[in-house]
C-alpha cells in the first residue's frame, strides 16, 4: 500500500512533467499530450508486466495476463486528454486508480469478474466542442458529424486528428462498435470531485449516484422599453433588468424550497448583460441578454422545474410589458449509476468501518456515456481542491489510495 | 391666437432648419446651432418689437419696450442648445413660449410684474458634461473649474467656446453674478415633458411640483465566487447574478409599496453586467458590475431609500457570502417649485375650465438652477411623444398654445 502510493505519486509526477504548459497542464484529445500521457501508462503497465494492447480507436486496455477468464469483464476506465491549461488529475486519476486497482488484484482469483482497465481519448469538449468522443466512439456512438467538427483554433477537424493518431476513421464513421454493451458487465470510473462539496465535509472518497443532466439556454433575451430614468413612472416603465430580477430570484426560490423537499437541482444564470452599446446609468434598460441552465440527475425535476421557468417569463412579461425570447433549448439527459454497483461500493467502504456518502456529479463523465448505453455503471469521486480544469486542482494521494481500496472492495465482493 | 400659432409653427421650422444635422437637431452649447437659434429668436423679437439684449455671458434678454417697470421681473426662460442628434422641442419651446408670451402681453399693463424672456445657452451636459452653465454662470454659481471641462470630443474646454461666443469669461472665472435673486420676482419656464406620462393620461400641460433630486452610484461590483454550475450545490455558491437579482427584486418591491403610499420615487439600475472575460453558461458568476439611481422630489425619500439600498446589500452580503463595492454616491438635490406659482398656474387653468394636473419632473431643468439660488420658480409641462433627446420628440404646436395660455392666466393673475 505504501508501496503503491510511491508508485502513484512517480506516475502522476511524470506525466505532468510530460504535459506541462508553462501555466498548467496541456493533454490535447488527439493530440500530443495525451499521447505522451498513453504511452507513458503503457511503459509503466509493461512494468508492472499487465498485458496492455490498443484499440482500432487508439484507447487503450491494460489487463492481468494471469487473468484469463472469458466472461465479461468489469472495465476501470477514465480519460487521458485534458484541458487547455488545466489541471493534472481530471481524468489521469481515474486510468491510475484503474491501473493501482489492477496491481492489486495480481495473483488474486477472487475478483468476481476478470477487470480491463481502459484509458479513454477525447473526454473533453474544450478542443473540438464535443465531450465524450473516445467513449461514444467505442460504443458506435459517436455521431458521423462530429469527424467534421474544427479545432478550437479553427485548424483541422477531429477526424483528421483521430487519423493522425492512428484511429480507424472509417470505422467510426460508420457508427461501428469496439465494445457491445453485452461484452462488459460493469464500467467503474474514479473521478476527482470538481466541486467544493468533499473539503467541506471531510469526505475523502464518496460513491456517485448519477450524473446530472441539463437543460441550457445559451441566449435569452428580455426586450422592454429604454427611456429617461427620471422622467418614466414605475406604472408606464418596461425595465427588462427588473423584469430578469424578479425572474431570476423567484427560480431562485422556488429552488431553495425544492431543495428543502430533497430535489436533486443546480440552477445558474452565468451570463447577464444589460447592452453595451446603449446601456447608461439614466436610461431605463430596454434589453437583458442572459444564460440559464439547470441540472439535475432527474429528468423529470428538469421537465418540471424547466417548465416552471416558463410559466414565470410568461407571467413576468405579462406584468411588466416585456417579452423574452430563447434560443433552442440545448438537453443532455441524466445518468443513473448502477444501484447494485453503488451498494457494492458502500459495503466496501463499510467493511473498512468508513462508510460512504454518496453525491452526485454535476460534471458529465464517460460514465454516463457508458450507463446511456445500456451498461451498468459507477463512479468513485476522490476530494479535491479548487474545482478541475485548472491548475490548482489539489488532490491527495493519499485520497486516491483511498478510492483505490473502495474500487477494489467492491470488485472482491460476491457475485457481480 | 390662431396667429401665433401659425407664428409658432414658423418660429419652430426656421430653428429647425438652421439646426438640422442630417439625423436630428445640434445646437451645440457656445456653438453654432445654439448661436443660429439665438439670432433667428432675435429677428423675430425685432420683427415683434421688443427690446433684444444680450448680457455679459451672452445669454438673450427680451422685453416690452412699453413696460419701463423697474420692479423685479418676472422671468420666462429656457435654452436654446440640444444635446447632438437631439430634437427641436427641448429647450426652444420654453424660450418660443416666453416670446409668445410677451407678445400677448403687448399695449397691456395688467401683468403683475414686468416680464422678461431669457434664452440661456449651454443647459445639455451632453457636450461638456456639465448640465446648467448658462443659469449657473448667470446667477454666479458656475464653478471656475468648470471652464476646464473638455468637449465631448475632446477638443477644447468650455472656457474656450465660452471666449469664442463672446462670453467674459474673465468674469464667469470670478463668480461674477450678472443677477442676483432679490432682482428677480419669479423664473417660470415651459418645456416638453420627457416623460410618457401626458401622453399616457391625456394631458396637454400640466403643472410641474418640484424636480426629482437623485442619488447614483455608476459602478457597484458584486464579488461571489465562480464555480462550476454542476458540480457545487447552492449551499456553496456565491452567485453574483442572483445576489444582484435579489438586491434589485427586494428593492423593487419597497419602490411599489412606497409608492401606494404616496412617495415621489423613480428606481433604475441602467447597467448590469457579469464580467466579459471570464463569465459563461456553465459557471456561476463570481463578479456582477451594476449601477444604481433613485430619483425623487423629496430629499428624506431619497436618503431613507438609499439607507434602505445599503441595508439590504448588507443583508444580502452575508446571506450569500458575496461583498459589494461602491464607488462614490454622486448626489443631486431636489428642487421643490413655488406653491405659490403653483397655485397661481392652477387658477389660470381652471379659470379656463381646463383642470390642471401636477405632476413630478424627473428630468433636470434651468428652473433647479433659479430654485437653488432662492427664486420662486415654477414649470409648465407641454404634451411630447416619444421622450426628449432624440429626433422623434414630438410636440402638439396647439398644446404649446394651452402652455402659454396658461403662463398667461397666471401672470395676469393679481399681485406677484
Amino acid at each position: 500500500m505504501r508501496d503503491q502510493e510511491q508508485l502513484a505519486i512517480r506516475i502522476l509526477d511524470e506525466v505532468a512533467g510530460l504535459s506541462r504548459d508553462g501555466i498548467g497542464i496541456t493533454r490535447e484529445a488527439y493530440g500530443d499530450g495525451e499521447e505522451r500521457a498513453m504511452r507513458a501508462i503503457e511503459r509503466h503497465a509493461a512494468a508492472l508486466g499487465f498485458l496492455a494492447e490498443r484499440d482500432r480507436f487508439q484507447n487503450l486496455w491494460l489487463r492481468l495476463p494471469e487473468d484469463t477468464r472469458t466472461a465479461p469483464p468489469v472495465v476501470i476506465g477514465s480519460h487521458l486528454d485534458s484541458v487547455p491549461q488545466g489541471g493534472n488529475f481530471d481524468g489521469l486519476a481515474g486510468v491510475l486508480a484503474g491501473l493501482l486497482v489492477l496491481d492489486r488484484l495480481r495473483g488474486r482469483a477472487d475478483a468476481a469478474a476478470p477487470v480491463r482497465v481502459l484509458a479513454l481519448r477525447g473526454e473533453e469538449s474544450a478542443w473540438y466542442g464535443k465531450a465524450y468522443t473516445g467513449s461514444l466512439a467505442l460504443l458506435g456512438r459517436l455521431p458521423p458529424s462530429a469527424l467534421a467538427l474544427r479545432h478550437r483554433r479553427g485548424h483541422g477537424t477531429l477526424g483528421e486528428a483521430m487519423a493522425r493518431t492512428g484511429v480507424d476513421v472509417a470505422a467510426v464513421s460508420r457508427g461501428e462498435a469496439l465494445v457491445r454493451p453485452g461484452e462488459i458487465a460493469a464500467y467503474l470510473e474514479l473521478h476527482i470531485e470538481q466541486g467544493p462539496v468533499m473539503i467541506a465535509r471531510g469526505w475523502a472518497s464518496t460513491v456517485v449516484t448519477g450524473i446530472r443532466g441539463n437543460i441550457r439556454h445559451h441566449r435569452i433575451r428580455c426586450v422592454g422599453e429604454a427611456g429617461h430614468s427620471g422622467a418614466v413612472p414605475r406604472w408606464l416603465r418596461k425595465d427588462a433588468v427588473l423584469a430578469v430580477a424578479e425572474l431570476l430570484s423567484s427560480m431562485d426560490e422556488h429552488w431553495r424550497v425544492l431543495l428543502q423537499m430533497g430535489v436533486d437541482l443546480v440552477m445558474t444564470a452565468g451570463i447577464c448583460t444589460t447592452a453595451a452599446e446603449s446601456h447608461a446609468v439614466s436610461v431605463i434598460p430596454g434589453e437583458v441578454e442572459f444564460s440559464f441552465e439547470i441540472r439535475s440527475q432527474d429528468s423529470s425535476t428538469l421537465t418540471r422545474f424547466y417548465g416552471l421557468f416558463q410559466e414565470a417569463c410568461q407571467t413576468i412579461a405579462a406584468a411588466r410589458g416585456v417579452r423574452f425570447t430563447f434560443d433552442e433549448a440545448i438537453t443532455s439527459p441524466p445518468a443513473a449509476m448502477d444501484e447494485g454497483w453503488i451498494a457494492r461500493l458502500e459495503a466496501s467502504g463499510a467493511a473498512r468501518g468508513v462508510p460512504v456518502e454518496r453525491l452526485p456529479s454535476g460534471a458529465g463523465h464517460d460514465a454516463a456515456v457508458f450507463a446511456g448505453a445500456g451498461i451498468p455503471s459507477a463512479m468513485v469521486f476522490v476530494r479535491n481542491a479548487n474545482g478541475s480544469h485548472n491548475p490548482h486542482e489539489a488532490m491527495d494521494t493519499a485520497d486516491l489510495m483511498d478510492g483505490v481500496e473502495l474500487l477494489l472492495g467492491a470488485l472482491l465482493a460476491e457475485a457481480v
